[in-house]
């Protein structure tokens, strides 16, 4: 249904870049949640543009929680976070021709020009704040219940990080740490000096994301449709630049014989393991225990200092347009914690309806 | 919800492989739309098992709407489709080891060992054939809304299709026409070579589908959440064997600039389009009215006459296993079917949800 | 959504009163719950017409539940049950003047002349068969878990039945062994003899039902939209003829003052209870422990002998009209089945949201 | 899904009685639709309590939108509606004893305590102001399409008003101008006085709410679940002391004969009518063309001063309560605009799914 995602446990988003206020709604917590403030803020740290390689805006992102938190914890009614736009240049915004690479033309369409389209308005990337705050508040709870997830630039600009490694319990923690989340930090000096050249030439670049949860129970999703692919894909293909979604060893799986791609099952610690994981943890729509893995193929900040070819829907004209304002040369830096929180609250969701609603605060 | 997907026009899948009948129910059908009969046996015919690159399995498909259609045409209330499953030989399947790359083990443990286990029971790729009818009625009704789409084998085995070319119309408008739908018909007779020797060998292989759109309004989809790329790869991730989908260039965006991956804006013929389309037709989840793209990948069939090493659930014991029955050694030219059918079937969504009920038949 | 109720467990209707099938699909069971044929069979008798009271028509109802049941249980793969139509005689049935109190105007104006019209088409009573088939599956789980309901008909033809007692469990066991379900016999003899007495005449009789549900838990039931009022109300509504629902002392409560509407506490047995019952074991839209009651009124049959003044839609022309055909000169105690099968399926959706989808078999 | 209702036009709800803010957001509407924010501040005020017949709390309501409108109109993103918090004395409330006939008892056992008890938390009544800004939105879009609704108190303290009569139209245009909504100002009066009477004994009164929508287009609604019936009385057992829902002539149709409740059918003006509408516009679900009419039965205000039997769910102890705080003697006079809230939004609703997301704005 539009701006919200779940059904056990929903998240709805509201706000536009340049409105007084942007807001998520949770609906479905369990009560009894501890909410920690301070995460909340350091996420919200994680996604705001800092240093050359992102965007001069700076929001200090001063969440408020105005509904369902009593003393501290979840009450289990609808939990709602407004966070204000603080740093809001409007008059950098007029009504013009439509950015190539952004919703411009397709909201004008949609809306019939109606739309606010001050920065993006509703489309902005500014709103995946709220889904990070929400997020937050959900990543937390998974953690009590002993499933971790994190999130690393696996490719940025042409340059590949490292892979996961062997203790992938360490490395993700390590990763929820980082301002620039990769596992391999020279690797990650490069990507940053390939930004800031592409920023020097008034471009941007893109790269691809990979996610890895551990501590997901077996059994979780549904064969048909609420598949875990389906649904957390549904989710990401939310987040602004996310144009490709895989799983396991994805599009490599269509290189590959069966008698490869076919996880070999044995038993480790009297469970049932797959030697490889060309699944990603899920067999039939449905996780199978093994560390959940994925990837999003994140497309290169489109808004660009460089002047582009464009037309003006409200006259139906050609024109050149350079892009006024602020710029970040990429955000897959900031993207990642918004994968994150989206991954958290698809797989509440899913684990909420499979476990009853009181399962997350248990 | 689990076993249904669409909310304006919804499609729901029951049945097994081994079951009487699998089903799909289509509800929320504009009244009118005409059901060719002989259109959805045809289809069924592509999905349908054939030569020497398919299973020895054969069904009739000998299909019956049930409800909803009254005097040829749509009324408007549920249309349910049967199938007989006609040609099952149960006794192939007993309960055994998991066979890896299937969803044995993670259907025993989400069930706790109550599926059918039969030929995959509800998991089976047999289900799909109740979602082509399904999605046929659909295709129907979509092109007489002047809305064409048609997908290909993009590659298989390794081997590459030809790109789609400036005549996407005619191109569509063929492949819907071939068992084995590729556009370079010599590229075509290397898969299936490749096919054949993956099968000779024990082995099986996978590809990547790409499917083209054409004739969709500008307009269509959602910002948050319901974006034509969250909805699409929701269904989509529910074929079984697609690990991936891309849209437009996809994960190759990850390494481009936004100079390039930006699609400019011109106007023709009195209406923007974009000069490129490596968005695929989608700005901020929105449809922009040029052809819709995407990729889907697809592993090898997971069924596989080699010897593999697995674990038997029920004794918690690791053993060898070598499945019985037929195989598949590709889904591939069956899946393309299956992938248009969702794809009419969650567009016809998008657009009812923002045409009316009554847009389909009119 | 349509033709489908329920979220964690979801309920669809498909078929008309002249088509080959109607079914039911049930999505969300928990695997392992036992499947009691005969107990279908025997909810199906409850339904179906007999003697002197009903219509002519007899339906074996020789349902088939074709999927989602393997050796006796439930898989979690969604059941689908279906029902032939043995006994349509279409010939009774043309597209005439419309039948006033039916839906055949308002279906004509809704599918714009394309519906099934043969006896109601998907309008039809015929189809709550299939509502009682798949309510039949969850009110044995229910029972299991300890939570039983039945209804009576508390008045027909302006005559009351006697009111619940003391011994509500023993009075509700017996009320679902009975065919014409009333506390007092003398009482529905009284009715019988009315229903006859109407019938005689060419007209027909409603009444009111009242349901009453024992052993479910506390805190079911969300504070706002999803109560447990608003949850069955939405539900019950869709039974044929049924044109209010009230809850606990409902419209009688308007004249009460406070002190008499809120129901005292005190503790027995260690737990909270109320001491007399206004609100029908809710308050706040959640259960509150004590016996759920309910009542919905039931609109006297439509279909009656006596000629009446209608139009006829395809001609735009005033008429009399003389209803060929079988009819009910009352359908509430074919209805009382009906309501149980709703409010299971409604309820048991409810917990297994709440606890989690294993619950039911738990 | 628990604090959200709608499915092309959503409301969501949020906020508690003594949190700082509370809120609605809307989601699916129209772009283009004009916001009047005094017809939405002359609606607060008609829900808000006055004199001496309500609560002492005062609520300057100074909400604010703060998405989904730009420039006067609605943009087709969220509209966000805050509602601050100004008069919230949380020294008056304390967990204690629960107050009978409130959800103060369910609450505790659903939410294990963690619920934010101050005022009834998200149970309260406040609540209702986001509902009511909510709905004045949608209320001036159907307006604007010829839809026009009204209800009056048809009942207070065992006092009846008089009927709807000839010009409906007129008589709904009054109603929504009346801070107390009777059709007969002699028996408003009476109703007052019986109010404070009830006040003077410390006591509370209840009643009935009749109301009436014209202007609907035939054909809208489902004839399973989805009935204009079912929706409807979905939300409107979210208000808090609606315990009974009735349409058309309702619990009077159980003692009527089929040839009395069967409204016959003629032509006026080219149009098919009803000459009579016990079935309060509604056949199978579906809107015939003609009013409709339904009737919500209102318990007495819960919280009276009196001295009453309950228990405390902490120490698990019986008590005596006498409820301090503010209390409204009779909440019928302010629930009226709640309901025309609620039904303007359930409508809007099923007509948006049936004529497409632009239709509220064309």
């Amino acid at each position: 249904m539009k701006n919200t995602f779940g059904t056990s446990l929903a998240v709805s988003l509201f706000g536009e870049s340049h409105g007084p206020w942007i807001g998520a709604v949770l609906d479905g917590l369990a009560p009894g949640i501890p909410v920690d403030e301070s995460f909340i803020a350091s996420q919200l740290t994680l996604r705001r543009p800092a240093g050359s390689i992102s965007t001069a805006r700076r929001e200090a992102d001063a969440f408020r929680i105005v509904s369902g938190v009593f003393e501290g914890r979840t009450t289990g009614a609808p939990l709602a976070i407004l966070i204000p736009n603080a740093d809001t240049r409007s008059k950098d915004y007029q009504r013009g021709p439509a950015r190539p690479g952004h919703a411009d033309y397709t909201a004008w369409v949609k809306y019939h020009g109606f739309e606010d389209y001050r920065g993006g308005g509703h489309f902005s990337g500014r709103i995946t704040a709220a889904l990070v705050a929400a997020g937050a508040v959900v990543l937390g709870a998974l953690k009590a219940k002993g499933i971790l997830l994190a999130t690393h630039i696996a490719r940025c600009a042409g340059i590949d990080d490292a892979s996961f490694g062997e203790n992938l319990s360490a490395e993700l923690e390590k990763l929820n740490t980082l301002p620039f989340a990769v596992l391999d930090e020279v690797r990650g000096v490069l990507m940053r000096k390939a930004i800031e050249a592409a920023a020097a030439q008034g471009d941007s670049v893109g790269g691809i994301l990979e996610t890895a949860v551990l501590g997901l129970p077996a059994g979780v999703g549904e064969p048909w449709f609420d598949t875990v692919e389906g649904t957390l894909s549904h989710a990401l293909f939310s987040i602004p630049a996310v144009k490709g979604v895989e799983f396991g060893s994805g599009f490599a799986l269509a290189d590959m014989p069966g008698s490869t791609a076919n996880d070999p099952l044995r038993i480790r610690d009297g469970q049932p393991v797959t030697v490889t994981n060309h699944n990603g943890g899920i067999n039939g729509g449905i996780t199978n225990g093994m560390p959940l893995l994925f990837r999003c193929a994140v497309k290169p900040t489109p808004s660009i200092a460089l002047e582009q070819q464009t037309v003006n829907p409200l006259t139906g004209e050609e024109t050149l347009l350079r892009v006024a304002g602020r710029h970040d040369p990429a955000i897959i830096h900031r993207a990642r914690v918004v994968v994150d929180s989206v991954t958290a609250l698809t797989l509440a969701d899913l684990l909420v309806l499979r476990y009853g609603t009181d399962w997350l605060a248990e």
